[in-house]
Order: C-alpha cells, then structure tokens, then sequence
C-alpha cells in the first residue's frame, strides 16, 4: 500500500538477492525505518523481537529466512537447525511453522546446490499468493461494508478492529483492513474505530498509521470504549484478525478480541474475523484448552512507548516502581461470538461442518 | 489508609481551618505531593483538573470547596455562584452535586454570620460518614471474600478490579477496595488483579500505589486481559465502584467496566459493584438512556503519562502526529450483568425493588 505516495510492501529481497528488507514496525508510526536482515537468525530476531508481526509476515519472514540459511548453506544440517530455529521464533504463530514445513519440505526434495534457489522461488511465490489471499478477503468483505453502507441512511459505515491486521501484518493489503481498503478505494464512505490495543499499542501506532497513510478516515479509542460506542449505535461492524483458528472457528487473537466480541454480540453488532486458511489450525479442536497463549515481558504492560515532546522516543513507566504486571499475549474468541469468517474462498460460519466444507477438509 | 506507614486521609483541613489539603492524584505513583486549596476555585479546579477524583472524594471536596466560599463571603450571592460553579466542575458525578445541595441548603438556613462555621461542620461530617460508609462496604464485602476463600483449596482469592475505587478516591477504606483492606486485615490470603484502566491509567497508578503502600499482593494487567483471565479460571471475582447507578441498578462507571462485566457474566465469575448510597441516582431509570457520559481529551488518549528512564514525568505521543482519538470516560453497565450491589446497608439486589426496599425510598 502507499506510504508518503509511494507503494510499498512489507518485506522484499535486495536486487542482488543477498539480503531481504523489511519495514522495522517496532519505531512505526514515530520514525520509518527499513531494517536489512544477511543472515538467518537476522530473520528469527526480527520475528522475536517483533521488527516483523502480524501472522502473514511472520510466515513470510520465516521463509525469506529460510532462503538465507539455504543460500549460506544448503547442507541437510544447516537447514534443519534453521528451520527448527527459525520455528521457535514465536510459539503462538501457526502461519510460522506452517511456511516452514512447506518450505523445508520443498527444498529438502532437492539436491544442496539448487536449494537456494528453490527456497527463493519458494519465498517468493508464498508472498504473492499472500497478496492474492488478501485480495479475496478484501472482495469478500467489500461486499460486507457494501450491503451496511447499503442500511445506513447517512454517515459512514463504522467499523471497529482490534491490533493491526492490516498490510503491515502481511505482505500487501492486510486481512482485516483488506475489505476496508478496497471499501474505500470503492468509494464507499467508511470510518474505522482502532482500539488503540495495549499493551504494545499496535492499533494506535500501526492501524492508525497505515490507514493514515492512505487516507481513510480513523479515530483512535482505548481498549475501554469500544463496548459504549456498540451499546450506542456507533459500531456497524467489528473486523478483527486472527493468529490461529481452530477446526471449530474458535479464533486466538491478540488480547482483548473476546471482549470486543462479547460486546458485539450482546448488542447485535456483526463480529468477523478475516483470515487466510493457512491460519486454521486444522489438528485443534477447543481453543480455549488447546491454544498455548505466550505470556510477554512484564515491561510491556509497566513502560509505555512513544514519542517526547521534542520529537525523541522514549518509554515512561505508567506503574509504581517494581510492580508486577501479567502479560498474557492473545486470548480464544468462542466460535458461538463470531457472526462469520472472511476467508480467500468467501464467507464461512465459524464452525466445524462449514470450514470442512469450505477447505474440503475430512478426517 | 497507610503511606511510608503513617496513616493519611485523602482531604483534610489545615490546623487552623483557612485552607484545605489534599493528595494530588495526578503525580501520583511517581511523587506523592500535598496541594492546598485556599480559595473555592482552588477546588473547583482541583475537581475539574482531577487533582483529586473518585466520587465520594469529589463531594467531599466540593462540600471543603464550599466551606472555602462560606469562609470568604458568606452572602447569598456568592455562596449561590460558588454552589453553581462547584456543581460544574465534573458533571457525571452525582455525589458532587449531592454533597453541594445539601451543604447549600443547610448553610444558607442559617444567618451569614454562622455560614462557615455550618460549612466547616457539614464537610467534616460529610467526611466522617464517607469513613463509616466505607468500613461498612468493607465489612459487607469481607463476607463475600471469606466465602470465597472457603471456596478455595489452594492459593489466593483472586479480585480483579477496574480503575481506583480505593481510599485514594474516597476519604479512607475506598469503596471497591474497602473489601479487599478488610480481607487482607482479616488474614484472608487475597490478592488483585489491577486493570491498568486506559486512557489515564488509575489501575496501573493508582490502586497499585494503594495496594503496594498497605501491603496487598496485586499484579496489574492491561486491560484486554481480564476476559481471558476469567475464561481460565483465574478470577473468583469483581469488585468495581461506581460513579452513578440508577434507581433500576444500571451501574455508570470507568469505560470499560462494562467489557469485564459481559466477560464476568459470560464466565459465571460474580461481578459486584460497591458504592455508598449516595451514588444513587433515584431520577434516573434508564442507565443507558439518561447518564450523560463525560468526552474527555483526546490528548488524554494519544499521549500517556508516566516517568522517563532519568526519573523525570513525562508525556509519550502513542498515536501518530495529528490522529483523531475519542474519549468517552465512562460507560454504563445494565443491572443484568450485575451479581449484587455492595452497599453500607449490606448486599443488595440490582434492581428497583430491592433498591427501594433497602433505602427505604418510594415514589
């Protein structure tokens, strides 16, 4: 998407194809940086420390990864240490160690002095079908936001989400800002409320940017407000992503997505969750009991992050000096919340039967 | 309640009665600074500025803020403009007009020469009987924490709590965390889980300053987690204040209040608000319908205050440069949500009748 006019995506190899480029989203929306990742375990830290997030790019940066371990060297032992490194990166993310197992798969079948190569083409083609992916979610939930700006009688269409599943959770368009983007460039008058999503504030600082960026009207709200506004008559529609959905639509997403859906669902607000399928997690069937939840540092709940009045980045402690803080990461949405699923084959119920049927998935 | 051990109110007159002190809320729990007030507008703003906040202490300080007025001009005309000025300061918090109506109606009974000395007598007793009151939510609520604890094999109770209902927002005990003092007081092994309440985060400040100072073990989250804490078991229950309920028991309180109570509700965690009777509104029937909600700063969203690495207090810029925030400060709670109210009469349904039948109040 556009970045001061000029278009831009996520993540990109050099001209040479020695080194991949990223946006480093870590100093966003304060300062625009493009961070260079030469060798392998460049891209597992950019994955650990958060440089790169969102599901996509994480699946993404572990393939460009992979590629730079099978360039350094394509021998069976290098490339298993890398994969088995590059999956640890981060543990709740599915689209990670589902890049990687089709990578690794792919280029294993290959004899060491084409694996490079093959881990390239890889790379490359699992970015343009995330593009295409986020594509479809976007035409599917188009006509979503069409058929409520189609109810309204005036004003824009209101629509709330949670984090950042935009384009710079992915390669290009996003998942959940997909059909407001393509609402947007339709036309369509549409506002979005971003909860600003503490505790790493990826909604105040990401959302808001990227939207920013290309000029579609926003108003940031904490965490808190989203509720009121629902009971108010000022949500349309909530559009969240996802990290990993299992079998049965139960959704694992950043922290705070269950309350938002309870509130949605107790004032008859439309709940989707935009994903591609690679994020089903087709072995689990109860989110709630089965989705490990990564518990963060203390310091991300206790110190805030973001800009000094004379323009330098800092972080402040909002808590009393030595205050233990819990960190859980994301937490399940029920599948019983969730209106419907926006996926690159359309619109699914959030259940079993549906998603089998959709993906063609049997035991 | 305790700070560095020695015990403090939160309002207090000077020894010789010409000024009024109080803890200043805004600084706190990176310094702890007294401010005097020597002229009503001096509490007006210390109201308005929130130097000082939480219902019962804003009606104390309004009625200080009034005995200020009486001490300077008893004459009807000025104690008149000081009771309208006063009442304008914070206008969702009915205490504070509570408080003003029934220092005014008392005072100017008498002739203007003993005017402040009524005043004087009205704030000292309003600030006693807010003690009382509190002790009395105390003891109701340690028997809903002893119960709990009875319920337990192992391990704490486990409180979550939403923004200050402490003594810091009182004049001592606190009304939410009037209970949990008594428990801890009692031996009971209880320990908190402290929503650091954006936008202008009095969990992560405030009530964990409070718990910290007394010695209560409490571990502050973001806001986004308590649903996913409930979900797993890990909250017995909520006890949160309240800044106006209706004569039906809808509960106006903190934005957010409403996200933990759907999640409370959902989880069949008990979800109770504690409040003096003076919050009730016996005008009003239709929480949603008739508070008016207060929209505060957008800065207070975009920018979070906290202390720099050097010590300093500073402002951090979270958004980025010129995005639009809202700020609606509180939200409203149906009483359906609500397990029971805690009050200084003892529990109490949340709803009409049971309200009329405890306070005794009928059309």
């Amino acid at each position: 998407m556009r970045i001061d006019g000029t278009h831009y995506r996520t993540i990109w190899p050099s001209t040479d194809r020695d080194r991949i480029h990223v946006i480093d989203q870590r100093v966003l929306p304060h300062a625009f940086e493009i961070v260079t990742l030469s060798h392998w375990t460049d891209a597992r830290a950019a994955i650990a420390r958060m440089t790169v997030r969102g599901a996509p790019l994480i699946g993404a940066t572990g393939a460009w990864g992979y590629y730079l371990a099978a360039r350094l060297d394509p021998g069976d032992a290098h490339l298993l240490e890398a994969f088995e490194s590059l999956c640890q990166a981060r543990p709740t993310a599915v689209n990670l160690r589902w890049a990687l197992e089709q990578a690794h798969a792919t280029v294993m079948q290959a004899p060491p002095a084409t694996r490079a190569a093959r881990a390239e083409a890889f790379a490359h083609a699992l970015c343009e079908a995330d593009v295409a992916v986020c594509e479809a979610i976007g035409a599917t939930g188009l006509e979503l936001v069409r058929a409520a700006a189609g109810r309204r009688t005036n004003g824009p269409v209101n629509i709330l989400t949670h984090c950042n599943a935009g384009w710079l959770g992915c390669v290009d368009w996003g998942t959940a800002l997909a059909p407001i983007y393509k609402a947007h460039e339709a036309g369509l008058d549409v506002h979005v409320w971003v909860d600003e999503t503490r505790p790493r504030n990826q909604g105040a600082s990401l959302t808001a940017w990227e939207l920013r960026q290309h000029g579609v009207p926003h108003t940031v709200i904490v965490d808190n407000a989203g509720g009121h506004l629902m009971q108010h008559g000022q949500v349309d529609m909530c559009i969240v992503g996802t990290d990993r959905v299992t079998r049965t639509g139960d959704v694992c997403n950043k922290i705070g997505t269950y309350l938002k859906a309870l509130a949605a669902f107790d004032n008859e607000v439309p709940f989707y969750v935009a994903l591609p399928s690679s994020t089903i997690d087709w072995d689990l069937a109860d989110g709630l009991r089965e989705v490990p939840i990564e518990e963060r540092a203390s310091s991300e709940v206790s110190e805030v992050y973001g800009e000094l009045e004379d323009g330098r980045i800092a972080r402040v402690r909002v808590t009393p000096d030595g205050t233990e803080c819990a960190n859980p990461a994301f937490d399940v949405t029920p599948a019983r919340l969730i209106t419907a699923l926006i996926t690159e084959r359309g619109l699914t119920d959030a259940g079993e039967e549906a998603l089998r049927a959709r993906f063609r998935r049997f035991h």
